[in-house]
């Protein structure tokens, strides 16, 4: 199996099997450092970090030196090309031009993906805003694997800031994949976003238990939990009859504690209030003293304020050093791979099923909801296409291909006239019956009614009506 | 022939033969470039960026890591040495004893002479205000050659800010130097500096034809167009007759368009309306539909902010992408001249004839009337004496050695107090008589009466009546 | 002898015998640069400046790559991890398991100590804070040594700020160390503080000369002078009748002139003030044409502002751009032993004795008062104890293991209730007879009385007597 020319812009980007066979490759590389010296020799590697990050930045390079190839490195580019008013294709075409793959971390959601569709050479996502990390994932994954042998199975809780945490976001995606169990304990206010949780629930196929549906019992041993997701694959079938069996399968223990940091650079102004500050929970000895947490591997992406007590440093369940050591072999067998410098086994595990949404076609001016998505940025706004699949019908859910947001737009139209009247170019509510009438392809979507309007639509009988009754109710 | 030591701080430091052996050299390397890794083996170059650069820099850096050389970066110096209030020389000294090799970008007009005068090393230029930038220039030339020939004769347009921008005054001597013919289309208040303009006619023996003097069946066809430089050396000998064989020309078609974007970092504060800004043309394919446009390359620098469409990317004329790329393989022949490690077959070609002008000598205390010049800046007055040429005569026209600024000083005298009365060291107005009459050797100038008289100098009866005329009219 | 992974983190980490041989090894490795290259293939040196250093970062990658190795670096840390809230010993860790050995610049003082404890690979102090800066003391010794064969019994001046200048300190200690006499010429209000000087006489054996006790004849000829330092194994044993024998000393001269800039950026408000700034005294021609300086080194840690003339850059006298430049040989010869690729001759010469200062054990909340120690950062409170020698009885003096600052506390008790009555735990003024009384490992120390009080100590009826009478005079 060949990975040359791909790039890694999230962790679906690569199947099970996949990273599977990378992960034996890091444990191979990692126990002959110094034979691995001279396999890029004469390639060099981009390092472009449009936020700052010393950790993740260098571990990627230390990766790169090891494999004795080269590294330009722009560690601050915010103030240089951005200033210029430079568009991200156009410096990923240049940068491209000059070297045999590219390192991007930036602030915008969906910046890698553009990085990769423009640069002609393969480019890792070492982070673009909120979306993915999917190289902190491999980290963990590998982490994980190492010691527990496998993934499939496993109960993964996952602590803190569930809501701002990219490698979050990454993690539980991987997690479903390869079949383990994750329990969700975010502190309050900062739980996963809907729409990771829909992903995981209809694209993985698992099942999401909430607290208040567990039983007192269970209730008791999992304070501070907020839901379990539990994987189909599960050896077994918890999903049909969770309540009872997690009882059970709780007293074998969590395997791993995921811990995150508030990231309060992403916080909004009301979350960033001393209130929520106070809550977050400290993991420390007495919170790991419970029967559950005996075999738990403590784990954490750092960099670590004050979530994790420095005591439990020297605790044999910690493994959030050698997880971030482990870093160095992991991005050296991708870079290897994407270079085609190395080919691994093809994997002989199956791979779940991957659904393939059908893609909204329509030019009606729609733009991705997210403010932080490279689509709708002024610099890319002159040549990116906002490019959106049709996720859901019920309600009418569309996702950004850039930035995997999902959103629900107002108001609906067809390009077929399908009320039968040719004068009539009617937009509808997307809550409306119609929004099921509409065939995929005809399907038009607009952000707002003046939207629909400019494009010639007039409102339905029901859109008007309801305009009217807010006009009175004003 | 051999570049070594040598250092490229203008565009006319290398001759048009030096530059045509090293596009072969470039054009070679970038046909082999897996065999250069080792010829920079063991030697290292200094990338110090005291200004912001992302794309340039790199460009270095790939260059110097594609040779097996070693790169250390000082990317954003700003805030360190500089802010210590460190002198150029020394740094210079200091890095230049670390290293084989330098490149540096200053935003002082001047700074890369000083440092090639004081480091000990080859020393690369990588753009000093909005003085020079030749390593973009030999990228542009290339570009044209590679796609061209030969740069002789061809019509290159140049078009926007060509009053800023350093990338446009370097290219537009070199262009000259190898016997391009210039059609200037500057946004309007951003005209080529006069100072460009009289070197470029002074030096390089050209005609300068401007718009309004053109016919108007020529003026129908170049809208937008401010003036056309023809070389003597062109084919047709256009200078003679230039308005009926322009017409001529033009037929066979534009050969290269030179888009730049607004150097806005650079603008005054008048410039910086809202005005100027609406004006500045973009190029898109409906301006390129016309004639003598259907094959041209559409080149730019880079980075483009709004000033060119992106749906020019595809179209085959375009060569800006290529124009960046080629940066690299021209940058890994330079750094290989100027270290010693190739050598270039001694060109044939001949030489347009380099004026040498005559050196100011004296110490009157007149310094470079450029604020941005090196020369003037506080941390390098310490060491640096300023120094001139006599460009003129008449007017009366001095060139800082460093900045290459041409001004007319207000007030000469003479060495010899030539006017026969020992006891009468008088000074003179420039514009006066006087001015031819003295000669080189003798020559003084001064900024002000003040600093004249400073110098034990009187005023001439002359300068006297006029001060008297100032006076009394105030 | 081997100095395989032992770390650089003040000058004292080596011996006198292991630098000479370090300078033997640098002095080759000079001779034959190009041999060099190799020696460190495949080795990682992580560059981590979290204050701006141009130079001094520079040349220690400069070393690193002249032997073969790579490097990986953060030159502007201060935006990333810290701003994240990270500590010191969870970066040291991280990094240190990416790396070979670490170069780490840190404001704050004892910064480099927590680098090397807990990184687990060699560190090198590249400055923390106004604390030390060993391999500039490296390359200054080197510098002294290649020119006079030898550095005992040199006299080495020192001129400037030696208040705030960390090269100054390690370098005092390091003259001392190597037996050479040192006269100190401070600027007037940027004396070498009083811990330093005590170092210097308690731990070095020497003798401090004030100058007002010097005789009126040696005066005239030192004016500017503060002190002189004489060491002890100074040939003429000096330090028996200093007066007499410094005039007959001075006869043969100053060996070497150290002159500093004024480190600004550490004074207090009240020394920016304009005044202090017109009093610097500079160092030109003319300051050095009296006869003790006819073959006086003129050396200086660069860069320089205003303190050294530019004139003086062709004197022959001149040594600090060399000293500059010896930066490389010795950072290359420091870095290959430290990574246990060379091996030095062990050292015959002899060293002096080291003190050893007995530890404080007890936990009485007392914290280092040096407000840029790195053990009171709040960050590093999480983790770290703070840590003190007793270095001295009367006064009683704490010396802080992290950032060497000595500091006289107010109040002490015993642990062993010594005064005989079970119930009175009592504390005493640290200045009281007790002090001297209380075994060493029974001495308790609080900063203040509330903090005795808050550990369940009472007053002693001196103590309680001395509030009395402050109350009574307010």
């Amino acid at each position: 199996m060949v990975l040359t020319n791909r790039s890694l812009v999230t962790i679906d980007d690569l199947s099970t099997g996949e990273i599977e066979s990378l992960f034996s490759m890091a444990n191979e590389m990692s126990g002959s450092m110094n034979e691995q010296f001279g396999l890029c020799r004469g390639k060099i590697m981009a390092s472009l970090f449009f936020e700052p990050s010393t950790r993740t930045r260098l571990s990627f390079e230390t990766a790169m030196h090891r494999l004795g190839g080269s590294v330009i490195t722009a560690a601050d580019i915010g103030a240089t090309s951005l200033a210029k008013g430079e568009s991200i294709s156009d410096m990923a075409r240049v940068i491209g031009s000059y070297v045999d793959i590219i390192v991007i971390r930036h602030p915008w959601e969906g910046a890698a993906r553009v990085v990769a569709d423009y640069s002609g050479v393969p480019v890792i996502n070492a982070g673009d805003g909120g979306h993915q990390h999917p190289t902190q994932t491999l980290c963990d994954l590998y982490t994980i694997k190492k010691e527990k042998k496998t993934i499939r199975g496993l109960k993964i809780a996952l602590w803190g800031d569930l809501k701002y945490g990219r490698t979050i976001h990454s993690l539980v995606f991987a997690l479903a994949k390869f079949g383990a169990n994750i329990l969700f304990y975010p502190t309050p206010g900062l739980e996963v976003p809907d729409h990771v949780i829909k992903k995981l629930v209809t694209e993985y196929g698992g099942e999401l238990e909430k607290y208040e549906a567990l039983e007192p019992s269970v209730q008791d041993r999992l304070s501070h939990l907020d839901a379990i997701y539990i994987t189909p694959s599960s050896p077994h079938q918890l999903a049909m009859m969770p309540d009872i069996n997690m009882q059970v399968e709780l007293k074998t223990g969590i395997d791993a504690l995921y811990v995150t940091r508030p990231q309060k650079e992403r916080f909004t102004s009301g979350e960033k209030n001393q209130e929520l500050k106070e809550k977050y929970p400290v993991v420390d000895k007495n919170l790991l003293k419970s029967k559950e947490f005996r075999k738990t591997l403590i784990m954490h992406p750092l960099p670590r304020v004050d979530e994790l007590a420095y005591e439990l440093d020297a605790d044999p369940r910690s493994r959030y050093f050698e997880q971030a050591a482990h870093g160095v072999p992991v991005r050296m067998a991708l870079i290897a791979l994407l270079l085609g410098l190395k080919e691994i086994p093809s994997p002989g595990e199956e791979e779940l099923p991957h659904i393939s949404y059908p893609a909204y076609e329509q030019d009606s001016g729609i733009s991705c909801p997210n403010p932080r998505c490279v689509s709708v940025q002024k610099t890319e706004l002159k040549y990116l296409k906002p490019e959106f699949k049709i996720v859901d019908h019920e309600p009418l859910t569309l996702r950004c291909t850039y930035c995997e947001h999902g959103f629900e737009p107002e108001y609906i139209a067809s390009s077929e006239w399908h009320e039968g009247k040719t004068e009539s170019k009617k937009y509808h509510s997307a809550k409306s019956h119609w929004a099921e009438k509409i065939r995929t392809e005809n399907l038009i979507v607009f952000n707002t009614a003046d939207d629909a309007e400019a494009c010639g639509f007039k409102p339905s009988r029901y859109v008007r009506n309801r305009k009217r009754r807010n006009k009175t109710s004003t």
